[in-house]
């Protein structure tokens, strides 16, 4: 059975692509309009800094745009190792992004965070439904945010 | 037009619910053999300590086992704020689990962590294809994993 246009795994996959591409280049020109256009009203947030979840497109908006007040000039992001599983209405996806810039401070900022996705397809449109980007820490004792590890 | 058997929405999210309460038991169990019963061979995970991601059934069995040593007596696990996204053949799901109890070394553990959990059905059963458990860390300068926070 041919499956009707836009359920197709292929284009599914093509199209949850496209978001992510997308967003990259929204941080890349912190465009946190850009990036929101791709979340669900309802998005649900586990991300680098407190609180444990942030709930709704506009707290991300929000967030996004006091994020990218932090760096002079900038941010670098590539995005490795994508993989996307799409089905009917639901799709999720991870990759590995390098972040790069330099903040208002002077300091150097070159890590690598872990993304995972979670999409839902709403009136034939795949949005972010749900994002959780992190980096691990040492249990050496000092609790500290892993951010010198690279893939 | 019915669907076919495991392929309606409710029935799915149903059984990937299940799987999650199955792995919840076999973490407070300490049956690593039974959590990774519901990963496929090639799981990649975003795990709480480094390396950025581990890969393969067998490492998540071994790393739960070395886990499962630090604790003296039970552990504690509970599940909270569960959503689950199925669709064909794909599906995600996250929560806020609340983990319990006393290392080896005495020093008590009681944290919440996000998890978010990527599936894919694979000849009629749902598998764990990607996992990504993880703490936000303090961004006040001690780079600290915030694992004192509550939802």
């Amino acid at each position: 059975m041919k499956a009707a246009q836009g359920t197709d795994r292929t284009t599914d996959e093509a199209e949850i692509r496209a978001i992510i591409e997308d967003y990259g280049e929204g941080l890349r020109n912190k465009d946190a309009d850009r990036c929101v256009s791709h979340y669900a009203d309802d998005v649900v947030q586990f991300d680098l800094a407190p609180p444990l979840e942030n709930r709704g497109k506009e707290t991300a908006r929000q967030n996004l745009a006091e994020w990218f007040k932090t760096f002079d000039g900038p941010i670098g992001v590539e995005i490795t190792g994508l993989k996307i599983l799409a089905g009917t209405d639901a799709a999720f996806a991870y990759c590995m992004n390098h972040i790069s810039g330099t903040s208002k401070q002077g300091q150097k900022n070159d890590h690598w965070v872990r993304v995972t996705i979670g999409f839902q397809r709403t009136e034939g449109k795949w949005l972010v439904d749900h994002e959780h980007v992190s980096v691990p820490f040492y249990m050496d004792g000092s609790f500290r945010a892993a951010l010198d590890l690279t893939p």
